[in-house]
């Protein structure tokens, strides 16, 4: 065998194909292996050279669902038996992407490695719909955190966010949503506005938009599922469509 | 005229034009104008249209810094009159990048928007150099914030952060390092790895890696100077040359 091992992770973007980097393409086509993600657009394998094995590594119901180290192990055997390995992964392959781990276990078996990153779906999301992470006078920090820790639980992380002006972005949060929401509202900020996005940058995007007090009937009422980003801050009352939706609220209210 | 206004912002990427989504290329062959800021890499203004006006609006020294009240104008005057504006910023438009000002301007003035979004340096950077932002058992957040405020002191975000094992990234702090430093000790963790990077992405890249004891004097042996991203948190340590450089000084200190 004559092909060098290599590895590299690759970001692909929040979902729209367009919204994978040149550099990502340029990597793509000179892959021998790609293993990918559930979040990873299928329609981006078609970069890859023809000869290129796809190897799907995702979570999804009713499959078997491969380990980090069985994940680890394959990326290392096929860079060494078949050559370059795009290991290619939605958003950016450091945001919980659990890159790292990967590059570790790489470096572990002395195979190169390199990184492309990608857009992360924790920034790009709330921009593609007008919500400015940051904004002169409203944020000077943007604070993203995991949904789905380790632990299993809510992050202290979001414990301490809800007390501070950063506009927070959870990512992998939905199912702890309602838990997040009582954390801001004990730290008396439930008329915080919050957005949940699921499938952003897609066809099939859908919003809930609302208050801390009222985004859990939000997301239920739009049935947001998963995978979804939710965004909290006063910045997401630039959102297009927030003021109007609001004032419908108080209307009713009254 | 018969040409429709738009403005449509762009995020170029931290850099390396390759780190530019396919989007933002298609968007700038499609402009009329191209207003570009200085940390935009000037080589993407190739993937313009002959025709399209290219005009930099970026702060340097020696030239007439335009307010952004001034650009904001600009954008919008061209787009009546030239027909699609496309607002080149470094990074992502969103990302301390007053794009949320300059969506708002446009909407005041009834011109229509787009937003694609950019890999900004916050997380690129440190992950161009194997340095993940987040890593299980290590860190579950990061959090962005800027070093330059309105109100010109060290962001509060920052004395909050220093108490928490959220990785922080600090764009356009350079000039504050010390004071920030000085706030991670007072909160005793001068032990704590930290990254400067200056030009990420670029064939001038330069890194400096320290702790929070050391990394003050670490950038001004490696002259880094302005931009530069700082990097704050355990995961620094996973940087390829952290842990050899650290047992260089514990050599020397011995």
């Amino acid at each position: 065998m004559n092909r060098h091992p290599k590895i590299t992770l690759v970001g692909a973007g929040p979902g729209d194909t367009d919204l994978i980097s040149l550099k990502g393409l340029k990597t793509l086509a000179t892959a021998d292996v790609v293993l990918y993600d559930a979040l990873v657009n299928e329609e981006l394998l078609d970069y890859a050279p023809k000869h290129a094995l796809r190897i799907f590594v995702g979570k999804r119901a009713s499959h078997h669902t491969f380990s980090q180290l069985e994940i680890n192990r394959m990326m290392v055997e096929l860079a060494q038996t078949n050559g370059h390995v795009v290991r290619l992964k939605g958003g950016d392959p450091f945001v919980f992407g659990r890159g790292g781990e990967e590059l570790d276990y790489a470096a572990e078996n002395n195979v190169p490695t390199a990184v492309v990153p990608g857009i992360s779906s924790a920034i790009a999301l709330a921009g593609l719909q007008g919500v400015p992470l940051t904004y002169r006078g409203i944020s000077e920090s943007f604070w993203v955190i995991t949904g789905a820790t380790t632990a299993g639980s809510v992050s202290n992380d979001i414990h301490v966010a809800a007390r501070t002006d950063a506009t927070v972005v959870v990512l992998m949060g939905l199912n702890k949503l309602s838990e997040i929401a009582r954390i801001y509202q004990e730290a008396g900020r439930g008329k915080l506005p919050v957005a949940v996005i699921q499938n952003g940058s897609l066809p099939d995007e859908k919003t809930a938009l609302g208050t801390m007090d009222s985004i859990v009937d939000e997301a239920r009422a739009r049935q947001i599922g998963a995978p979804a980003v939710i965004i909290i801050g006063e910045v997401v009352a630039k959102h297009g469509q927030y003021a109007l939706k609001q004032s419908q609220e108080e209307a009713i209210a009254v």
